[in-house]
């Protein structure tokens, strides 16, 4: 039995909508990021990086998106999210590592600036770059992404949570996502699903 | 034929130590950051991004040093630098996100700075905090590590030539490898490598 600590409204909802997708079987734990639960000493005992989402298997604990995503979908290969061969795996971690390490990381600079910068001028400075730096990665998302429909074409992969994910980055950054038309039908086409409405409920998202 | 297109002492280091350690018939194409060349309207063409490292491949273009270390990997069983199974390979994919998402961004705020913010005082405020960030960093993998005496245990995986290019980052960033004795080992039974050493020639490093 998996267990999954997430924090409602975090990016732990990829990871979440994926497990519900792939019908894991796995107990939900919250630890709510606004409640400073996750700097609590048993979360920061279980995973020292005080983060979320964690996923807590049989074989140990599992951190960071990409890595949880991509455990989802190799641990239920009947559900067809993983992409076959070197190169469409390849494409499909490039995708990721490009989430979490520019636009998540851009996004976090608007309520985590903190995490590089003291003074309160700088974190005005950077707050204010957050859209621009969103859109950014919106506009090269929209061009380098096959979209057809999914993320990285035909077939839903592992990476379409997450890139739905990114699209509530853009939300919260307040980026119009109308500018980018295939982002938003993907928007559109994974709100449809069960799995992302059951997943959004639990996050008290609509 | 592969085309790995790198800056020298740049993060393109790691699947440079990786391509040689692996025998990868690749030609190495020198694109110097120092020199603006990933700007040229060229190489943007090709890599919109206009980050380094890239990797072309037969089936196409790859970005992102954790999908290019992994596919490198994976197209050279022989070398076993895929660690076998779901759970091992999720550890070493966190291992990668960690390090490119948290470790290299908290680097990339000592010179990257204007990424994120557009004062200077604003930069000045960021670059005093890149020791701190990466002492933590190194902190934090000294002790979640097995190092023995590779970053994922007994085998080398295609995570040794990253986690070998975050200790220079902690170099980059004046913070002492040697309060980190496992860090330095690691980054010692690296450099006693023929393929590093090789690397590191190509990038005009000792
Ligand atoms: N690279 C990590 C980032 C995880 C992360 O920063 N999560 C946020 C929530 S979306 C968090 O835990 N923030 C709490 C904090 O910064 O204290 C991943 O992809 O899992
Ligand atoms: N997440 C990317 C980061 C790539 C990156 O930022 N590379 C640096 C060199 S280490 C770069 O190209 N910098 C040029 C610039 O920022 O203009 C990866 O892991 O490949």
């Amino acid at each position: 039995m998996l267990t999954f600590y997430f924090s409602k409204g975090s990016s732990a909802l990829a990871a979440h909508i994926l497990l519900i997708e792939t019908g894991t079987a796995f107990t939900a734990t919250e630890i709510s990021i606004p409640n400073g639960d996750h700097r609590n000493t048993a979360f920061l005992r279980r995973n020292p990086k005080g983060r979320i989402p964690v996923l807590d298997t049989p074989d140990g604990l599992l951190t960071e998106n990409p890595a949880i995503l991509e455990y989802i979908a190799a641990t239920h290969p009947e559900a067809g999210l993983l992409p076959k061969g070197p190169y469409p795996q390849a494409r499909a971690r490039a995708l990721c590592a490009y989430l979490c390490a520019t636009a998540h990381v851009a996004f976090a600079h608007l309520h985590r600036g903190a995490r590089w910068a003291s003074k309160e001028a700088s974190l005005d400075d950077m707050r204010a770059r957050v859209p621009d730096n969103l859109a950014d990665c919106a506009a090269h998302l929209e061009t380098d992404l096959p979209f057809s429909p999914w993320a990285l074409g035909a077939a839903p992969t592992f990476c379409d949570p997450y890139l739905f994910q990114f699209t509530r980055w853009l939300e919260g950054a307040g980026v119009n996502i109308t500018t980018y038309p295939k982002l938003a039908e993907h928007r559109a086409a994974m709100r449809a699903r069960a799995a992302v409405q059951q997943a959004m409920k639990l996050h008290d998202l609509r």
